[in-house]
Protein backbone atom coordinates (compact mmCIF):
# COMPACT_ATOMS: atom_id res chain seq x y z
CA UNK A 1 0.00 0.00 0.00
CA UNK A 2 3.20 2.62 0.51
CA UNK A 3 3.19 2.81 -3.02
CA UNK A 4 0.12 4.78 -3.80
CA UNK A 5 -1.04 7.67 -1.43
CA UNK A 6 -2.60 6.19 1.70
CA UNK A 7 -5.25 9.40 1.74
CA UNK A 8 -6.29 7.65 -1.62
CA UNK A 9 -5.95 3.63 -0.44
CA UNK A 10 -7.87 4.41 2.19
CA UNK A 11 -11.68 3.51 2.07
CA UNK A 12 -15.03 2.56 3.84
CA UNK A 13 -14.26 -1.06 3.40
CA UNK A 14 -17.21 -2.64 2.57
CA UNK A 15 -15.81 -6.83 3.31
CA UNK A 16 -13.55 -7.48 5.03
CA UNK A 17 -11.55 -10.76 4.93
CA UNK A 18 -12.65 -12.76 7.99
CA UNK A 19 -9.65 -14.82 8.44
CA UNK A 20 -7.10 -12.02 8.67
CA UNK A 21 -6.23 -10.64 12.04
CA UNK A 22 -4.44 -6.95 13.34
CA UNK A 23 -1.40 -7.92 14.91
CA UNK A 24 -1.15 -7.30 18.90
CA UNK A 25 1.37 -4.85 17.77
CA UNK A 26 -0.27 -3.21 15.45
CA UNK A 27 -3.36 -2.97 17.71
CA UNK A 28 -2.06 -1.27 20.66
CA UNK A 29 -0.86 1.44 17.73
CA UNK A 30 -4.60 1.90 17.28
CA UNK A 31 -4.99 1.90 20.47
CA UNK A 32 -2.12 4.66 21.60
CA UNK A 33 -4.07 6.72 18.65
CA UNK A 34 -7.01 6.82 20.48
CA UNK A 35 -5.62 7.03 23.68
CA UNK A 36 -3.37 10.23 22.64
CA UNK A 37 -6.32 11.78 20.65
CA UNK A 38 -6.76 15.47 21.89
CA UNK A 39 -9.65 17.12 23.12
CA UNK A 40 -10.99 20.10 24.53
CA UNK A 41 -8.71 21.04 27.63
CA UNK A 42 -7.57 17.51 27.13
CA UNK A 43 -10.84 16.09 29.50
CA UNK A 44 -10.94 13.43 27.20
CA UNK A 45 -15.05 12.91 27.62
CA UNK A 46 -14.85 9.40 26.11
CA UNK A 47 -14.46 5.82 26.65
CA UNK A 48 -13.43 3.12 23.99
CA UNK A 49 -14.27 -0.50 23.52
CA UNK A 50 -12.73 -2.64 21.39
CA UNK A 51 -14.56 -6.08 20.54
CA UNK A 52 -13.00 -9.30 19.33
CA UNK A 53 -15.61 -11.88 21.05
CA UNK A 54 -17.55 -13.25 17.99
CA UNK A 55 -20.08 -13.61 20.05
CA UNK A 56 -20.60 -10.20 20.69
CA UNK A 57 -19.82 -9.12 17.52
CA UNK A 58 -22.34 -11.51 16.21
CA UNK A 59 -25.12 -9.91 18.77
CA UNK A 60 -24.59 -6.30 17.30
CA UNK A 61 -24.90 -7.50 13.66
CA UNK A 62 -28.39 -6.77 13.51
CA UNK A 63 -29.06 -3.67 15.34
CA UNK A 64 -25.97 -2.16 13.16
CA UNK A 65 -28.19 -2.74 9.55
CA UNK A 66 -26.69 -6.26 9.62
CA UNK A 67 -23.98 -4.63 7.73
CA UNK A 68 -20.91 -7.75 7.40
CA UNK A 69 -18.03 -5.39 8.55
CA UNK A 70 -19.43 -5.72 11.80
CA UNK A 71 -18.63 -9.41 12.53
CA UNK A 72 -15.68 -10.08 9.47
CA UNK A 73 -13.70 -7.44 10.68
CA UNK A 74 -10.80 -8.39 13.06
CA UNK A 75 -11.38 -5.82 15.83
CA UNK A 76 -14.49 -3.47 15.99
CA UNK A 77 -13.62 -0.15 17.79
CA UNK A 78 -16.49 1.44 19.60
CA UNK A 79 -16.24 4.56 20.35
CA UNK A 80 -18.05 6.17 23.52
CA UNK A 81 -18.78 9.54 24.63
CA UNK A 82 -19.74 10.80 28.49
CA UNK A 83 -23.19 11.67 28.97
CA UNK A 84 -22.54 13.46 31.86
CA UNK A 85 -19.51 16.01 33.11
CA UNK A 86 -19.39 17.62 36.36
CA UNK A 87 -17.01 19.82 38.21
CA UNK A 88 -15.81 16.53 40.22
CA UNK A 89 -14.65 15.43 36.96
CA UNK A 90 -13.12 18.85 35.74
CA UNK A 91 -11.25 18.72 39.32
CA UNK A 92 -10.03 15.71 38.76
CA UNK A 93 -8.57 16.20 35.26
CA UNK A 94 -6.89 19.65 36.91
CA UNK A 95 -5.39 17.12 39.92
CA UNK A 96 -4.35 14.79 37.19
CA UNK A 97 -2.50 17.64 35.55
CA UNK A 98 -0.83 19.12 38.75
CA UNK A 99 0.61 15.84 39.84
CA UNK A 100 1.30 14.20 36.53
CA UNK A 101 3.72 17.64 36.04
CA UNK A 102 4.52 17.79 39.59
CA UNK A 103 2.83 21.53 40.26
CA UNK A 104 0.99 22.36 43.16
CA UNK A 105 -2.55 22.94 42.79
CA UNK A 106 -2.59 26.42 43.52
CA UNK A 107 -0.96 26.58 39.93
CA UNK A 108 -3.64 25.00 37.98
CA UNK A 109 -6.75 26.65 40.08
CA UNK A 110 -7.55 29.32 37.77
CA UNK A 111 -7.43 27.28 34.60
CA UNK A 112 -9.80 25.10 36.61
CA UNK A 113 -12.51 27.05 37.47
CA UNK A 114 -11.81 28.66 33.49
CA UNK A 115 -12.79 24.95 32.67
CA UNK A 116 -15.52 24.63 34.77
CA UNK A 117 -16.90 27.81 33.90
CA UNK A 118 -16.95 26.81 30.09
CA UNK A 119 -18.35 23.42 30.51
CA UNK A 120 -20.60 24.13 33.05
CA UNK A 121 -21.68 27.25 31.19
CA UNK A 122 -23.68 25.28 28.29
CA UNK A 123 -26.28 23.51 28.44
CA UNK A 124 -27.27 20.08 29.53
CA UNK A 125 -27.81 18.94 25.69
CA UNK A 126 -24.82 21.74 23.95
CA UNK A 127 -22.61 19.60 26.70
CA UNK A 128 -23.54 16.65 25.56
CA UNK A 129 -23.32 17.17 21.68
CA UNK A 130 -19.61 18.98 22.45
CA UNK A 131 -18.85 15.70 24.21
CA UNK A 132 -19.76 13.69 21.60
CA UNK A 133 -18.02 16.22 18.68
CA UNK A 134 -14.90 15.46 20.66
CA UNK A 135 -15.06 11.53 20.26
CA UNK A 136 -14.85 12.64 15.93
CA UNK A 137 -11.54 13.86 16.53
CA UNK A 138 -10.79 10.24 17.70
CA UNK A 139 -12.30 8.56 15.35
CA UNK A 140 -10.11 11.18 12.82
CA UNK A 141 -7.28 10.12 14.86
CA UNK A 142 -7.84 6.36 14.70
CA UNK A 143 -9.11 6.17 10.72
CA UNK A 144 -5.86 7.78 10.08
CA UNK A 145 -3.42 5.63 12.34
CA UNK A 146 -5.41 2.63 10.00
CA UNK A 147 -3.95 4.03 7.14
CA UNK A 148 -0.72 4.67 8.10
CA UNK A 149 -0.57 0.97 9.34
CA UNK A 150 -1.93 -0.30 6.09
CA UNK A 151 -4.99 -1.26 7.93
CA UNK A 152 -8.80 -1.19 6.73
CA UNK A 153 -11.57 0.40 8.88
CA UNK A 154 -15.18 1.13 7.90
CA UNK A 155 -16.47 4.04 10.33
CA UNK A 156 -20.37 4.02 10.47
CA UNK A 157 -23.08 5.97 12.22
CA UNK A 158 -25.72 3.70 11.08
CA UNK A 159 -26.47 1.65 13.99
CA UNK A 160 -28.98 1.40 16.96
CA UNK A 161 -27.19 3.57 19.76
CA UNK A 162 -29.89 2.74 22.11
CA UNK A 163 -29.42 -1.06 22.13
CA UNK A 164 -25.43 -0.63 21.79
CA UNK A 165 -26.19 1.08 24.67
CA UNK A 166 -28.44 -1.33 26.39
CA UNK A 167 -25.75 -4.87 25.13
CA UNK A 168 -22.77 -2.91 26.00
CA UNK A 169 -23.87 -1.82 29.40
CA UNK A 170 -23.35 1.91 28.25
CA UNK A 171 -25.80 3.58 30.26
CA UNK A 172 -25.07 2.53 33.65
CA UNK A 173 -21.53 3.68 33.36
CA UNK A 174 -22.61 7.23 32.08
CA UNK A 175 -21.78 6.88 28.55
CA UNK A 176 -22.91 6.17 24.95
CA UNK A 177 -22.29 4.73 21.48
CA UNK A 178 -20.86 7.64 19.29
CA UNK A 179 -19.81 5.59 16.25
CA UNK A 180 -18.27 2.21 15.66
CA UNK A 181 -15.57 1.35 13.14
CA UNK A 182 -14.41 -2.23 12.35
CA UNK A 183 -10.64 -2.41 11.66
CA UNK A 184 -8.82 -5.51 9.46
CA UNK A 185 -7.81 -6.20 5.90
CA UNK A 186 -10.34 -6.19 3.13
CA UNK A 187 -11.67 -8.95 1.10
CA UNK A 188 -10.28 -9.65 -2.81
CA UNK A 189 -13.74 -9.91 -3.30
CA UNK A 190 -14.57 -6.42 -2.40
CA UNK A 191 -15.28 -4.23 -5.26
CA UNK A 192 -15.42 -0.98 -3.71
CA UNK A 193 -11.58 -1.18 -3.10
CA UNK A 194 -11.02 -0.38 -6.27
CA UNK A 195 -13.79 2.41 -7.00
CA UNK A 196 -12.41 6.03 -7.94
CA UNK A 197 -12.30 8.32 -4.79
CA UNK A 198 -15.06 10.61 -5.08
CA UNK A 199 -14.86 14.29 -3.98
CA UNK A 200 -15.22 17.86 -4.51
CA UNK A 201 -12.79 19.81 -6.60
CA UNK A 202 -10.17 21.24 -4.48
CA UNK A 203 -11.08 24.76 -5.91
CA UNK A 204 -14.23 24.74 -4.57
CA UNK A 205 -14.22 23.69 -1.18
CA UNK A 206 -10.48 25.34 0.01
CA UNK A 207 -10.18 29.16 -0.43
CA UNK A 208 -6.44 30.84 0.05
CA UNK A 209 -6.70 34.10 2.21
CA UNK B 1 11.22 14.70 15.79
CA UNK B 2 10.88 11.29 14.61
CA UNK B 3 13.14 9.71 17.63
CA UNK B 4 9.82 9.99 19.41
CA UNK B 5 6.60 8.97 18.96
CA UNK B 6 4.14 11.60 17.51
CA UNK B 7 1.89 10.91 19.30
CA UNK B 8 3.89 12.73 22.32
CA UNK B 9 5.95 14.71 19.75
CA UNK B 10 2.07 16.36 19.00
CA UNK B 11 0.78 19.54 21.80
CA UNK B 12 -1.23 22.14 21.45
CA UNK B 13 1.36 24.47 20.42
CA UNK B 14 0.61 28.00 22.82
CA UNK B 15 3.91 29.93 20.80
CA UNK B 16 4.55 29.84 17.55
CA UNK B 17 7.69 31.17 15.33
CA UNK B 18 6.69 33.43 13.68
CA UNK B 19 9.29 33.26 10.93
CA UNK B 20 8.67 29.78 10.37
CA UNK B 21 6.95 28.77 7.71
CA UNK B 22 4.98 26.33 6.48
CA UNK B 23 6.28 24.69 2.72
CA UNK B 24 4.17 25.01 -0.31
CA UNK B 25 4.75 20.97 -0.80
CA UNK B 26 3.62 20.47 3.31
CA UNK B 27 0.91 23.22 2.95
CA UNK B 28 -0.44 21.00 0.30
CA UNK B 29 0.24 17.87 2.02
CA UNK B 30 -2.26 19.37 4.49
CA UNK B 31 -5.02 20.56 2.42
CA UNK B 32 -4.75 16.68 0.56
CA UNK B 33 -6.10 15.36 4.32
CA UNK B 34 -8.70 17.67 4.31
CA UNK B 35 -10.06 17.14 0.92
CA UNK B 36 -9.48 13.55 0.93
CA UNK B 37 -11.15 12.89 5.03
CA UNK B 38 -13.83 10.63 4.94
CA UNK B 39 -17.78 11.82 5.71
CA UNK B 40 -20.57 10.43 6.57
CA UNK B 41 -21.71 8.84 3.47
CA UNK B 42 -18.79 11.00 1.43
CA UNK B 43 -21.26 14.03 1.51
CA UNK B 44 -18.30 16.59 2.51
CA UNK B 45 -20.43 19.04 4.20
CA UNK B 46 -17.69 21.41 5.19
CA UNK B 47 -15.60 24.45 3.45
CA UNK B 48 -12.11 25.03 4.65
CA UNK B 49 -10.40 28.32 4.95
CA UNK B 50 -6.56 28.57 4.66
CA UNK B 51 -5.47 32.13 6.02
CA UNK B 52 -1.91 33.92 6.00
CA UNK B 53 -2.82 36.79 5.06
CA UNK B 54 -1.51 39.22 8.17
CA UNK B 55 -4.25 41.46 8.29
CA UNK B 56 -7.00 39.23 8.24
CA UNK B 57 -5.04 37.31 11.01
CA UNK B 58 -4.70 40.78 13.22
CA UNK B 59 -8.48 41.01 12.58
CA UNK B 60 -9.73 37.21 13.96
CA UNK B 61 -7.35 37.41 16.84
CA UNK B 62 -9.09 39.63 19.15
CA UNK B 63 -12.45 37.51 18.07
CA UNK B 64 -10.26 34.35 19.51
CA UNK B 65 -9.56 35.27 23.30
CA UNK B 66 -6.57 37.23 21.99
CA UNK B 67 -4.50 33.86 21.59
CA UNK B 68 -0.84 34.89 20.00
CA UNK B 69 -1.24 31.33 17.40
CA UNK B 70 -3.69 33.29 15.97
CA UNK B 71 -1.13 36.07 14.04
CA UNK B 72 2.37 33.87 15.08
CA UNK B 73 1.24 30.68 13.14
CA UNK B 74 2.39 30.01 9.56
CA UNK B 75 -0.97 29.56 8.47
CA UNK B 76 -4.52 29.35 10.20
CA UNK B 77 -6.85 26.86 9.08
CA UNK B 78 -10.36 27.66 9.79
CA UNK B 79 -12.69 24.24 9.31
CA UNK B 80 -16.42 25.15 8.36
CA UNK B 81 -19.67 23.26 7.86
CA UNK B 82 -22.27 23.86 5.88
CA UNK B 83 -25.66 25.38 7.70
CA UNK B 84 -27.90 23.36 5.09
CA UNK B 85 -28.62 20.31 3.29
CA UNK B 86 -31.39 19.71 0.91
CA UNK B 87 -31.96 16.94 -1.58
CA UNK B 88 -30.74 18.89 -4.23
CA UNK B 89 -27.37 18.46 -2.89
CA UNK B 90 -27.43 14.94 -2.14
CA UNK B 91 -28.43 14.56 -5.70
CA UNK B 92 -25.53 17.19 -7.00
CA UNK B 93 -23.06 14.41 -4.95
CA UNK B 94 -24.84 11.27 -6.06
CA UNK B 95 -24.44 12.98 -9.65
CA UNK B 96 -20.75 13.25 -9.36
CA UNK B 97 -20.22 9.54 -8.13
CA UNK B 98 -21.94 8.00 -11.14
CA UNK B 99 -20.14 10.66 -13.26
CA UNK B 100 -16.63 9.85 -11.58
CA UNK B 101 -17.14 6.05 -11.54
CA UNK B 102 -18.65 5.84 -15.09
CA UNK B 103 -21.79 4.61 -14.01
CA UNK B 104 -25.44 5.54 -15.33
CA UNK B 105 -27.19 7.31 -12.60
CA UNK B 106 -30.08 4.80 -12.10
CA UNK B 107 -27.18 2.47 -10.19
CA UNK B 108 -27.04 4.72 -7.95
CA UNK B 109 -31.14 5.80 -7.53
CA UNK B 110 -31.56 3.27 -4.68
CA UNK B 111 -28.60 5.18 -2.68
CA UNK B 112 -29.49 8.50 -3.64
CA UNK B 113 -32.89 8.17 -2.03
CA UNK B 114 -31.63 6.50 0.88
CA UNK B 115 -28.77 9.14 1.59
CA UNK B 116 -31.66 11.58 1.20
CA UNK B 117 -34.29 9.50 3.44
CA UNK B 118 -31.41 9.69 6.44
CA UNK B 119 -30.39 12.94 5.82
CA UNK B 120 -33.80 15.09 5.52
CA UNK B 121 -35.08 12.89 8.46
CA UNK B 122 -32.96 14.43 10.65
CA UNK B 123 -34.31 17.58 12.44
CA UNK B 124 -32.61 21.17 11.50
CA UNK B 125 -31.20 21.15 14.45
CA UNK B 126 -29.92 17.14 14.08
CA UNK B 127 -28.56 17.86 10.98
CA UNK B 128 -26.63 21.09 11.59
CA UNK B 129 -25.15 19.04 14.45
CA UNK B 130 -24.49 16.21 12.13
CA UNK B 131 -21.97 18.24 9.76
CA UNK B 132 -20.39 19.77 12.26
CA UNK B 133 -19.55 16.46 13.65
CA UNK B 134 -18.08 15.20 10.42
CA UNK B 135 -15.34 18.57 10.65
CA UNK B 136 -14.21 17.12 13.82
CA UNK B 137 -13.21 14.59 11.75
CA UNK B 138 -11.77 16.56 9.12
CA UNK B 139 -9.96 18.22 12.33
CA UNK B 140 -8.20 14.88 13.08
CA UNK B 141 -7.34 14.23 9.92
CA UNK B 142 -5.40 17.44 9.88
CA UNK B 143 -4.19 17.24 13.12
CA UNK B 144 -2.40 13.75 12.57
CA UNK B 145 -0.99 14.71 9.26
CA UNK B 146 0.63 17.74 10.59
CA UNK B 147 1.84 15.74 13.39
CA UNK B 148 2.92 12.98 10.48
CA UNK B 149 5.22 16.28 8.70
CA UNK B 150 7.05 17.29 12.32
CA UNK B 151 4.40 20.59 11.42
CA UNK B 152 2.98 21.88 14.88
CA UNK B 153 -1.02 22.97 15.54
CA UNK B 154 -3.35 24.00 17.83
CA UNK B 155 -6.83 23.44 17.68
CA UNK B 156 -9.35 26.03 18.69
CA UNK B 157 -13.16 25.87 19.70
CA UNK B 158 -12.51 29.37 21.55
CA UNK B 159 -13.26 31.75 19.66
CA UNK B 160 -16.42 33.93 18.55
CA UNK B 161 -18.42 31.90 16.34
CA UNK B 162 -20.80 34.74 15.06
CA UNK B 163 -18.37 37.25 14.43
CA UNK B 164 -15.73 34.93 12.62
CA UNK B 165 -19.08 34.24 10.23
CA UNK B 166 -19.46 37.41 9.40
CA UNK B 167 -15.52 38.60 8.92
CA UNK B 168 -15.21 35.51 7.24
CA UNK B 169 -18.29 36.07 4.85
CA UNK B 170 -19.52 32.60 5.55
CA UNK B 171 -22.97 33.31 6.72
CA UNK B 172 -24.09 34.19 3.06
CA UNK B 173 -22.44 31.17 1.87
CA UNK B 174 -24.51 29.17 3.80
CA UNK B 175 -21.31 28.34 5.97
CA UNK B 176 -20.45 28.56 9.92
CA UNK B 177 -17.47 28.26 11.23
CA UNK B 178 -16.39 25.04 13.60
CA UNK B 179 -13.24 24.83 14.37
CA UNK B 180 -10.04 27.35 13.91
CA UNK B 181 -5.89 25.29 13.96
CA UNK B 182 -3.23 27.41 13.72
CA UNK B 183 -0.14 25.49 12.49
CA UNK B 184 2.95 26.34 11.86
CA UNK B 185 6.89 25.67 14.27
CA UNK B 186 6.88 26.04 18.01
CA UNK B 187 8.80 28.72 19.32
CA UNK B 188 11.47 27.74 21.10
CA UNK B 189 10.42 29.59 24.27
CA UNK B 190 7.18 27.71 24.22
CA UNK B 191 6.98 25.93 27.71
CA UNK B 192 4.66 23.78 27.05
CA UNK B 193 5.90 22.03 24.81
CA UNK B 194 8.10 20.46 27.24
CA UNK B 195 4.94 19.62 29.71
CA UNK B 196 4.33 15.66 29.93
CA UNK B 197 1.36 15.37 28.19
CA UNK B 198 -1.15 13.75 30.64
CA UNK B 199 -3.63 11.27 29.22
CA UNK B 200 -6.30 9.02 31.42
CA UNK B 201 -4.70 5.35 31.75
CA UNK B 202 -5.54 3.20 29.08
CA UNK B 203 -6.85 0.64 31.38
CA UNK B 204 -9.27 3.04 32.61
CA UNK B 205 -11.09 4.40 29.02
CA UNK B 206 -10.31 1.32 26.40
CA UNK B 207 -11.88 -2.09 27.25
CA UNK B 208 -11.44 -5.18 24.95
CA UNK B 209 -14.30 -7.49 24.83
Amino acid sequence: MTTKNPLLWRYATKLFDPDAKVSPEDLQYLVDSLVYSPSSFGLQPWHFLVVSDPHLKAKLKPISWNQPQITDCSHLFVLCARTSMDAAYIERHAAHIAESRSMTSSKTDAYTQMMISNVLGKSEDQRADWMQRQVYIALGFLLSACMHKGIDSCPMEGFDKDKYDEILGLKEQSLTAVVACPVGYRSKSDSAAALKKVRWNESDIVEHL
